[in-house]
C-alpha cells in the first residue's frame, strides 16, 4: 500500500506507541493524585507540555491540552465570547471544526462573516481588511488549507486585525501547519493556537490550544479542574506523551522532515500538468503552500471515483478534507471558484516524510490506466 | 507497590493495549475517508458501540463516544438545556464534572438544586421527591458514589421522576458504577448515562454517553459531524477500541470479577472498627455498596497525612476523588454529615479485580504501624 492522505490522519510513531504504553501500563496512576507517584506523572504531563510549547515558541503555561484539533478549534472559538451585538470573521474555507462552529453562532444570533479566499484557498488580504472594524471579537483564520495546502500570511492579517479591530482576538487553526511550517506564535502576532496529534505521527484523541498569556477563555467543559481550569476530566497522560514523542521527534529534523516532498508535489504536479492539460487544474500554489499537500482536479471525472480505482491498485489518496468527505458538500469547491468541470474532481494527495519518488511515480502511472477507462466509461 | 486507588484509575489491560496498537500502527485511516480500508476501520468503531451498548443493554446508536467520563457529563447536562426559567436538580455529592456544570448552570441563571444525601452518600428519596414538579428539566444523579462507594436506588430515583418532574430528562452519571454492578439502561428507566474507559482498566481519554433514541441533545464540539453529529473530531479509533475490548474482557466475568471483592472491604472494615473503636468511622454501607469502595476516616488524622505515611510502605490509596483532592474542598465531608474530628480524615480504599486478601492485610498492617506515629505526632 502507498499512503498518501496523511492530512487525514498519519502512522503513529512507534517511539509514540513505547511512551503510550509506558503511561498505560506501567505509570498509570492518576495526575490529580497526591501520592508521589502521580506527582511524577504530572510532571510528564508538564514535560510534555513544555515540548509542544517550545515548537511554536510559547510558554508551557501557555498550552492547554485537549482531545483534538477540533476540541481546541471549539474551546478558542466559544471559550472568547463576549457579547451578541458583536461581530466574528472566519476565512470561507475554514475546517469543519471552526466553519460549523461558526454557524453554530450564527444560529445564537452572533454576526459571522467568511471573508473570501483566492483560487488557492488563501484569505484575500486587501477584502479581509475592509471587513475589520472594532465591533469585531474574533477572527479565524486557519494556518494552512487541509484542501489545498495553501498558506496563509498569518502574520499580515493579525497585524491589520491589531490595527483595524483591536478588540477581536485572533484564533488560528494551526491542525495542518503544525510541524509542517515553521510556527513562531509570537512573531505572528497571534492569541490562540489549535494543534492535533495525529496529524504529526502521534496518536488521534489528543490536541492543544496555545492560549497567549493574557487573554482569557471560558471553559466548554466543566468539571475538576485540569488544564488550569480550561478543560476538565483525568488528563489523558499516555496520549499527551505521546504527542510530545511525536513533536520531539520530528522538530530534530531538518525542515521537519519535508524537505524533499514539495520537490514530489511539484514533479507530481508538472507530470500531470504536461499529460492531462486542459483536463486537469492545480488548486495548489506550489510557490507557496504547505509541503505535504497537493489538491488537483480532472475534467468530469468525479474525486470519489478515481480514489476508488486507485485503492484498487493499492494507491491511497484523498478528495479534500476526510471529514466533510461524506457529504456532499460544495463548500470548498465553490469558495475556490472551480469550473463546472472541475467541480466534483477534487483529489488531494497528501505526503509524510516516508514517502518517495517511487511513490509518486506508481500513483502516476495508476492515473494513467485509470484516467482512460473512467474517461471512456463516463 | 500494592495500588489500592482504582476508582481514580486502573491500569490498562494488556489486551487493550494491543488493540490500541492495531489501530495506531496498522489500521490508522480516518474513518471518515472513502476508501475501504477506512470504512474498514469505521466498522471497529461501529463493533465498539455495541459492545458498550449491550453492556447496558442500549442499542449501539444510542451511544456517543466522548472523550472522558467528564465531557460525557458534560454533554448530558449542557446538551439538553432548554429555558432558564426551569429547574435542575443534582445530588450534592456529584463528581466535581457534574457538580461544576451545575455551578456554571447557575451562573447562567439557572435555577439549581441539590438533593440532600444520607451519611453514606446516598439520595434521601424522599427528600428528592419533594422536589420534583413540572419545572424540572433534568435530574442528574450519580448511580455510585466516587468518595463512598454508596448506590443510588436509580430506578426508584427514576420512577418518581417520571411521574412528578414528567418534563425532566434523568441523567445517570455511572462512571464509577459502569462495569462493576449491572446497569440495565432500559430497565432503570433512564435517558442518559456516563461512561469511563480508564476507570475499567481502559485507556484515559475515552468516555461514552448513552443517549435514549428519542432524546435530542445539542452538541457542545461542532465540526466534522462524527458521533451522529454530536461530537466531532477524528474517531480515536484506537482509544475506542480498547475501551470496548477492557467492556468485553470485564463482561465474561462472573460479577464482572469482583465477587471477592467486597467480601475484602468488609474484613478490611471490621478489622478496622474493631482494631480503631470510637478513632474511626466507616462511611461506606457495606450491605450497599459497589463492590470497589470503601470510604473511612481517622479521628484527628489528615488523610493526606496517612495517605503519604502509607506511600512510603509501597501502599497506593486515595483520599476521596482524585480530581478534587488537591483543593481543600469540604463539600463532600460537609454533605456526609461528617463530625468535625473526622472532617478532614477521609480516605479512599479502591479495589480492583486483581487485589487479593494479602493486599489488605499489609494495608492493614501499614495503618497499625502509622496510626501510633502519626497519633503521637499530633
Amino acid at each position: 500500500m502507498i499512503y498518501l492522505d496523511n492530512a487525514a490522519t498519519t502512522r503513529m510513531y512507534d517511539e509514540c506507541m513505547k511512551e503510550f504504553e509506558r503511561y498505560s501500563l506501567f505509570e498509570y496512576f492518576n495526575p490529580s493524585a497526591l501520592y508521589n507517584l502521580s506527582l511524577g506523572v504530572n510532571n510528564s504531563v508538564k514535560n510534555a507540555r513544555r515540548a509542544i510549547a517550545s515548537a511554536i515558541n510559547a510558554d508551557a503555561d501557555e498550552i492547554i491540552f485537549t482531545a483534538s484539533g477540533s476540541e481546541a478549534d471549539n474551546l478558542a472559538i466559544f471559550g472568547g465570547l463576549k457579547r451578541k451585538n458583536k461581530k466574528l470573521i472566519f476565512s470561507s474555507v475554514e475546517h469543519s471544526a471552526v466553519y460549523n462552529s461558526a454557524l453554530e453562532l450564527k444560529n445564537q444570533g452572533y454576526t459571522v462573516i467568511f471573508a473570501p479566499v483566492d483560487g488557492f484557498g488563501r484569505v484575500d488580504a486587501e477584502k479581509f481588511i475592509e471587513l475589520l472594524d472594532e465591533d469585531v471579537i474574533l477572527v479565524s483564520i486557519m494556518q494552512v488549507s487541509n484542501e489545498t495546502g495553501a498558506v496563509n500570511d498569518i502574520k499580515k492579517l493579525a497585524e491589520y486585525t491589531k490595527e483595524y479591530a483591536k478588540n477581536a482576538l485572533f484564533h488560528v487553526d494551526g491542525v495542518q501547519g503544525f510541524m509542517k511550517i515553521k510556527t513562531n506564535v509570537k512573531n505572528l502576532g497571534i492569541d490562540l493556537y489549535s494543534m492535533s496529534a495525529h496529524k504529526i505521527h502521534g496518536p488521534k484523541g489528543v490536541g492543544a490550544l496555545y492560549i497567549r498569556k493574557g487573554v482569557n477563555l471560558k471553559p466548554i467543559i466543566f468539571g475538576g479542574g485540569q488544564e488550569f481550569g480550561l478543560r476538565s476530566a483525568t488528563e489523558n497522560v499516555a496520549g499527551i506523551a505521546a504527542f510530545a514523542k511525536a513533536v520531539e521527534i520530528t522538530s530534530k529534523k531538518e525542515d521537519y522532515g519535508y524537505s524533499r516532498s514539495k520537490e514530489l508535489l511539484s514533479y507530481l504536479a508538472d507530470t500531470l500538468l504536461k499529460k492531462y492539460c486542459g483536463h486537469i487544474i492545480v488548486n495548489t500554489d506550489l510557490s507557496n503552500c504547505a509541503p505535504h499537500i497537493l489538491s488537483v482536479a480532472f475534467d468530469n471525472i468525479r474525486g470519489e471515483v478515481m480514489l476508488h480505482a486507485l485503492e484498487k491498485r493499492g494507491i491511497i489518496i484523498g478528495t479534500g478534507s476526510a471529514c466533510s468527505s461524506k457529504k456532499s458538500n460544495k463548500r470548498i469547491p465553490l469558495s475556490l471558484g472551480l469550473r463546472s468541470e472541475f467541480f466534483d474532481g477534487m483529489l488531494r494527495i497528501s505526503l509524510s516524510t516516508d514517502n518517495t519518488k517511487n511513490d509518486i511515480d506508481r500513483l502516476i502511472e495508476a492515473i494513467d490506466i485509470e484516467y482512460v477507462s473512467l474517461k471512456n466509461y463516463k
